[in-house]
């Protein structure tokens, strides 16, 4: 299968066709006016949607009122806003989000039902529902919108994090957010991808949960699992063709386009991991299992002492072999080998001679890779992380006070 | 059952009739003569031993070595260093493991069968053997030798963990060190324990793996689990009397005794985590299963979200629920009522009324507690870590540099 993928530079959401979006400053955590909080997406034609959600089992009323209307119905926009997380505060919850995409659906002249809805922010505080009511009506929908959609969701986060690919004749388009709370298997914070391709809505699902499972769910953080964590993707048809569908020539395509999306944004959102200065790319090969080289490098990009000693640039390799022997994944550990920058520290499960210097300067670089063979096998997964500052402390130390 | 236990000021693991302990400073990390890094600890009467150790599948050669020698001789001593973990540096760990306990058995007139060996510190570095071999003859043992027993097994604790408990007649010692790369369900760093009561073999084993459940098993503090984690157990018997089995009328009270020494080294470990500054108590009841409940309280003490806003006296309850959410226990998110410090902050999983100052007061005290009412069952268990601080980053990331 021939696959070229073009990313496209200052790419976004807005750039597949017949996407629009728009934000505003509603003061929903910080004062109105000074940063962007509230935003819209919409397509102006119908959708496929398909989503992705948190494993936690205290969901956020968004979360639930998506999973809802992914089920029932067709839906074509979304409503976000960041600075409160709209989790944990009971019925409200519910009535609040269902307000938010009424607001937003009357403002864009769509049916409720066709909005979806996300937060992200603090948990246990009841969205200011009088300055979104206020302040969704500002919003102007435009093609080039999609950074300030990018921007409006951010928290911790310190840029905005988009992507936009093209490939085989359709664009996909992604913004997220990031920076705490992040850990595997729970797809990630706030991710939303647009397509202009034409898809059948089970494959647009498949493929949605696959582009994760490589990407949003090889990235932790902090080991900690949002109530709020919600992957969505609109697939609106303009780009014209046959409807794409699991067995269609072009699903490889479309199937690689969209992993690669997701994981130019989950690559983003571990290197702007709270308090990050390093990006953590841990490669397992040799696995027994597929299982078993996802949960070796997660465990191991996951490990607080894995990550500390990449932030002092300490080549404590023994870490990341004790973080393997923990992650449940089979393995000998006489027959573990490991590089770092790409030199070998570690064969047979002993250390060899290695330029100490060279290693220390590579864990210092703004790219981390550590490869770990376990030679049992030949399964291999990738999972990103970055590294643990002080800064990480006291971003989370000071968070609501 | 009547239970009477007494805990015995400055008590200490030669505090049992029959064991003696004494160390030096062999220079294997820092230079020799500036702390103490070597130990033995001995019984003057053969002894029944058990123990516990880390469920990593990289396990250090003197792990290997102990559970060896459990399974086929009658071990009366342990000889234990720090500064170097003799973990993950292949064939020559085990030589060098067996060679320490051939060393202390000639010095102190045992055979080498009868010595346990323990290591803690650098993963990947060969012991310093030349230093080890001139430094064990040196070690003098002592009925008052537990103290230095218990600095001598230090890495980066701040503080030396010893315990003794006297009830029903005889009384159980112990030491432990920990501090960093410590998580549930592994037994821990090191404790060694020791009792003059008579106990049968199996009886002492299942007592042990039962007091390591509800202590070690319960402290998180970073998520990282060590090659090393050893927990060891000798009695000698010298207390007379007969021999307690698991159903003797003695059996409760050794057992209970044994919790509770467990518990307050336990408790001592999570106060005294790296960088930590206060000891966090989680207690998680009405669960639907002991299992359930032991999940939702490690968990909530291991998310670095919860230990960060501890440290920030933050009272950001929000992060205790979602952290129950991801743990994998039952629960309802409308049922859930949490308590820190004694004050309601949610119930039926919304947040009341409470008053912010006295919580933020509690959170900045020496002992948090934190309290989970599930309210979907009976079942409760408790949970121990600390807050994570800036320090411990600091402390991470210049480990071996």
């Amino acid at each position: 299968m021939e696959f070229e993928a073009e990313l496209i530079p200052a790419g976004g959401i807005t750039t597949p066709c017949g996407f629009l979006a728009g934000a505003t400053s509603a003061g929903i955590k910080y004062p109105r006016g000074t940063r962007l909080d509230l935003a819209i997406l919409a397509s102006t034609a119908p959708c496929r949607a398909a989503g992705v959600f948190t494993a936690n089992k205290v969901k956020a009323a968004p979360v639930l009122l998506c999973q809802e209307r992914l089920h029932q119905g067709r839906p074509c926009a979304v409503v976000v806003n960041s600075g409160c997380a709209n989790a944990s505060i009971g019925q409200q919850g519910m009535t609040d989000a269902i307000e938010m995409t009424e607001i937003a659906a009357a403002h864009i002249g769509k049916k409720p039902a066709e909005v979806l809805v996300a937060s992200t922010g603090v948990i246990g505080m009841p969205l200011a529902m009088d300055r979104i009511r206020a302040a969704i009506p500002e919003i102007k929908l435009t093609a080039e919108g999609g950074r300030d959609l990018a921007r409006a969701i951010m928290t911790t986060d310190t840029i905005p994090k988009e992507v936009a690919v093209r490939a085989g004749g359709f664009t996909i388009g992604g913004a997220a957010k990031g920076s705490g709370m992040i850990h595997p298997d729970l797809a990630t914070l706030l991710c939303f991808l647009t397509t202009d391709a034409k898809i059948g809505a089970d494959f647009l699902r498949e493929a949605l949960q696959e582009a994760a499972d490589v990407s949003f769910n090889m990235v932790s953080i902090d080991g900690d699992t949002s109530t709020n964590d919600t992957v969505l993707v609109l697939a609106n048809g303009q780009a014209g063709g046959g409807t794409i569908s699991k067995n269609s020539p072009q699903a490889p395509v479309f199937q690689n386009t969209l992993n690669r999306a997701c994981i130019h944004l989950a690559r983003a959102i571990a290197r702007d991991g709270e308090g990050a200065t390093r990006l953590i790319e841990v490669r397992v090969t040799g696995a027994a299992s597929l299982a078993d080289a996802r949960s070796a490098a997660r465990t191991i990009v996951s490990s607080p002492l894995v990550k500390t000693a990449v932030h002092g640039c300490d080549p404590n390799w023994g870490r990341v072999l004790a973080a393997a022997g923990r992650s449940g994944a089979a393995l000998d550990p006489d027959r573990l080998e490991l590089h770092i920058g790409g030199i070998r520290l570690v064969k047979g499960g002993s250390p060899v001679q290695f330029p100490v210097e060279e290693v220390v300067k590579h864990l210092g670089g703004t790219d981390v890779n550590i490869n770990l063979n376990l030679n049992v096998g030949s399964a291999e997964a990738v999972a990103w992380g970055c590294d643990l500052s002080e800064e990480y402390v006291k971003i989370n130390s000071e968070y609501t006070t």
